[in-house]
């Protein structure tokens, strides 16, 4: 291909008027990648969707649209599948971590990496033994269901130096049907609520949780035992909360996983109150009691939103505090 | 409260040139009810999302707008929740019959109801023996997280005479990472696709399966246990079909269906293909062969659609033949 | 590529058990086509979902698995790429029709097709004077933003006979503020609804309008504009309708179009009743009174849901019944 | 209400090992709340999703449970309604001025309140001459159809001293189709991408700018007037931006609104490329040259991300980075 000029009409980008470049950041979003491992007959398969965002000495791109250090967000994509198939993919962290070194160490102006990613777990499917003479086989272990719980989340930050690892998931709906309370609230001139003895409390969990893994020469955690126990926590800590609110349950979720997982140091959650509102039947004599099992309505916005973060102590916060798009 | 009379301004709504009224429903849809029942310390759930819609000798309402004969779309959504706590959700089927039949015989302008339900799925959260100190039980049996794979359904009318059944599920993501083919097809003008012997076959599976139960003298089926036992063989049957196409693997999930569940006659599903297509990496001098574990990029739009109906022979079909919205 | 057997572990999948195919359709769903067309500096843009699904003499790939019979769903969506650029596209209805014809008419064993396509509507950035020194033209005549408000809809069956074609759009949110009554209903134990003299209605249109053109021989109607006039006599129906209850709205919206166009025969509806409840402000000692300007809140679910068909007196209906995924 | 007292199985919260309580909020999300206002027969709308967020002293609800410090999130909501009705809704930025200023000063807890809102805008339906005789008025104006293009955006945050505005838009999709072209760029061992001297630029604009009215000695901008100017300007530097890159026209769009709107020092934008790929139909013996108008695929995933602040100079940025869930 011959060379290309900047044509005439290319606008004189530099503003008359003092105007700054401020952060910035791009990449190629959500690759979704699909790896499959065969072990003999049996396979194994990791679901992602890959996002890269690179920063670094980019003012050109911005001000005159020379890209002379842009690093094609196309070719962002492709080292997402060549590395997928190159070094495989242990776990979303760790996949992570390959690509965001390599973006950082291999181009002169990328100073900065950041890989998000999103994980979609699978189970497999359980074949019968009563149809194993349809294929001849003991039991089929290529077959996957999704399993359409959580999503898992990582995201890793490098900048040459030191890595942040943010962990979490997100859309986990909880629910305890009692053991939940709310009263001794403040009453204003505009408070109509009503003190709850015995309420519904369900929430759709997103949390992010942040290890204190930052360096090569630390012992690097184990990413998908620690997912699994941090998960196993969370839930025990909502079950077994005895809640007078949902920020105290909250931070008991938070504190049993500072307590019980040494990699992690922050955690931040984003919980909206899934409202469940005892339906009044009364008009139509009928009671609606908790205590003899109730009808609710559950209803879908407006919602309590509950956030808050809960670290080990001494441990500065780096967990950005807005989780929502709201 | 006073009688209220018809505004002056109200349109005369008999139009001048002869326009017909078709067919018409109504009632409330998308009602949430949540439902809790207790069992000592063992509680229980039922999640639904429940849609009335209603038909009969409604022509006045559309030409005049005289309510005479309408029974308001919040008194059916009134009635859904008094219903829930009144007989109890047994089964999502079971709820409907009881909500079907009350419309129908209680009101006599209602000659047909249609009672449109969605089932969520919930599991215990396992709590800790470590913990339980802190709650003084044994084990907590109010506490919930949302399994979130598929969703259940199903379709209920009545006419005062006979039933109709239709139940199914949507949003179950299955994958076959081996044992799919696609080769001698049509090769016309626009064709460019290259044959496939060993690909990823991934569909996020619609079904809907029609009783034969019609009738209150009939013996009625158990709905929990049908639905357990119809995904349990679609699932099985699409682990252990050896596909050469989309089409055969649909065929034989629904004549497993068919050939296990006597109290169905007709199931019909619609199946998106979820392309994963191989990515090429040999620019990047890598082979990406399936025999060794291939990585995919997972597409979204456009993606093949296969849609058929499987029947007991001898039977008339009476699934709706579109199940999507396009 | 030399010839290719089926493999031996291949299913039989003729079943022992008397089980039939019923109606089957396949095809490439979603293909997202934008075409440009220049004229001079002025552009024009059409963006379109293609839906494509092909009905006929394709028994053997659900029973054996033979695609001797499949165009494959990749070739369906090759042509519609090809046909945009080929024919142009002139309307969504005009290149269904060029589609439907084309499949029918060259594959023998293809005896259906039906294109559906949703319409994405754009409208020019008007530019500034003062800035024109910017880009030393005139006018921008190349640039547009997405219009955003309805989403237009068509679907084209043909059967190598009879054509039948019909139009719609969804996603199309009205309100009136006044004009509208719901009273005189029937009143049963589970009433609770107080009869409202001024209140809000609001609906998102869903509607269908089948034309009565079917036939190569018959003059075709101008799609473009039947659809702006369409779109016209709806809202204009709907705006100056004073309303005792939304179907008499509906009625009024339907008869409307059926009297003003005669290239459409029958109009299906599917509206939601977007609730907008007054809001008690007694407990905050004000007055939320609808003469005055009030404060509503507008709900989510549940919602009332009225459907309805309006037809050409002495009409068959063709338009299917239910046009949601509820 | 008589007094209630904890329960004694409620936990102690306070855990062994130290760990911390970090930022916090809460509040009610997405009320959505609707305002007319009749002006004779004349009626006005505003339509908001109002999302409030509150902070301050309340580490005991988190740590015991005492909800004594704790506005109920229900309080809030009504007092969003409330305030509809009794201040009006002039503008979402005045109402998210109002409410905020009203919690942080009516509740000695609450030391900081942040004020989300959506907005959304409708247009008003014209109505016939023709059919003005069915109404007996000249013309209706209390009808309106949602515009459906952009959301309008508004975040308040104030702590008693003072005010950040933070104002916004998402959802707006532009496309030009010609002036954009990508080349120059870096080519690594993973980059396959060709360079391009011709092709379409689209993105669907996420935005956020921050007002420098930050104390309310100062005079307060006229924020409709604003709204429509900063979008304007927007669109019209995406129209006549001749573009060699999306961070170029990004730069340019925001360098125009800092230097066109005194009252704004900062905007920050979030643009995913929405890739339209020039389709090769070179197969079927077509070209599709760009330059006599050609068909695109638009792409769902993945897709380019462009993010970049731009600012007044000298001015400290205050606009989070993150503008996505990704």
């Amino acid at each position: 291909m011959t060379a290309h000029s900047r044509p005439a009409r290319a606008a004189d980008s530099r503003p008359a008027r003092p105007v700054m470049l401020g952060q910035n950041q791009y990449g190629k979003a959500e690759n979704r990648v699909v790896k499959i491992t065969r072990d003999g007959d049996t396979h194994h398969i990791k679901d992602l969707n890959v996002s890269v965002s690179l920063s670094g000495d980019l003012e050109e791109v911005h001000l005159s649209g020379s890209n002379a250090h842009c690093l094609p967000t196309d070719t962002t994509k492709n080292t997402v599948y060549a590395f997928a198939k190159e070094y495989g993919i242990e776990s979303a962290e760790q996949f992570g971590i390959h690509l965001a070194r390599h973006f950082v160490t291999s181009q002169e102006p990328i100073h900065r990496a950041r890989i998000r990613i999103e994980e979609y777990a699978w189970e497999r499917i359980a074949t019968s033994d009563a149809n194993s003479r349809f294929i001849g086989a003991d039991e089929v272990q290529h077959s996957f269901v999704r399993k359409g719980q959580e999503t898992r989340l990582t995201e890793i930050t490098y900048d040459g130096e030191r890595w942040q690892v943010i962990s979490g998931l997100k859309d986990l709906v909880v629910m305890n049907s009692t053991n939940s309370e709310f009263w001794g609230y403040i009453k204003d001139k505009y408070t109509t609520l009503k003190e709850a003895y015995d309420r519904i409390l369900a929430t759709e969990v997103s949390g992010r949780w942040r290890f204190n893994w930052t360096d090569d020469e630390q012992r690097m955690p184990n990413w998908e035992r620690s997912y699994e126990q941090v998960k196993k926590h969370m839930l025990q800590a909502f079950a077994e909360t005895y809640s007078l609110s949902l920020q105290q349950t909250l931070y008991q979720m938070g504190s049993r996983v500072i307590n019980n997982r040494s990699e992690i140091d922050e955690i931040r959650f984003s919980l909206p109150n899934k409202h469940h509102f005892l339906v009044d039947l009364e008009p139509f004599g009928l009671k609606n009691d908790t205590a003899e099992g109730a009808v609710y309505y559950a209803a879908d916005r407006p919602y309590g939103l509950i956030e808050a973060t809960v670290l080990r102590d001494g441990v500065e916060p780096e967990i950005p505090v807005d989780l929502t798009n709201l």
